[in-house]
């Protein structure tokens, strides 16, 4: 997705999670630190997480191991849960786990948005968001 | 103090974090957005710290009221510890908590580098990174 429409679909989640009693933020420089970086800390005490943000006009989001395993490496350093949120465009914000992902014939990773409500954590942060 | 100045010495805050066990990441727009949010966020698991960051030439340091209650506040809601680490010029970081600030005549608030050992916290903070 281009930079401003992903910036935009950030500051969007930042503005849901505020408003379900999360204080959180966007990071500087997700995806160039020298460090891994996910695109969004936030944490209400109980609950910590770190989340990659997409936003696609398709049914499917694609991603690249090594994003995954950065976004897994820093969420175990921080002791945050790794969320991946989508933004599927007029169907709105679907969260998935890491473990939802599948590998595709040419080992990229996919999650789809049927596969949306797998996980109960998931399904409990989309009660709350 | 300028843009530049203040975004590496987050850089090299961030850095000093990792190399200690935290994960850190420097917050994207800190101080314009909408939300109150510190210029630094890192946990280790145990310890969750909201960091505001400053760099001077000299031996004390002056924050707004504002900038406070709004480094308190997100804390809260994080449930972090607030921070302040200021980098004396050619004499280091050291590490404030809110508590440690005075009022100066003018109603802002300052601190000064002899009264960053007070809180017990904040030595085992500066052992730590």
């Amino acid at each position: 997705m281009g930079k401003q429409k992903g910036s935009n679909a950030e500051r969007e989640l930042v503005q849901m999670l505020w408003g379900s009693g999360f204080a959180a933020v966007r990071v500087a420089g997700s995806g160039v630190s020298k460090y891994p970086s996910p695109d969004i800390v936030a944490s209400n005490g109980s609950r910590i997480l770190a989340i990659e943000c997409k936003t696609t006009l398709k049914d499917h989001q694609y991603f690249h191991p090594e994003q995954i395993s950065q976004l897994i490496g820093f969420a175990e350093q921080f002791k945050a849960t790794p969320i991946l949120a989508v933004k599927f465009t007029n169907k709105g914000w679907f969260f998935f786990s890491p473990e939802d992902l599948e590998k595709t014939p040419s080992h990229n990773l996919v999650i789809k948005r049927k596969d949306a409500s797998k996980g109960k954590f998931l399904l409990d942060l989309k009660n709350e968001i």
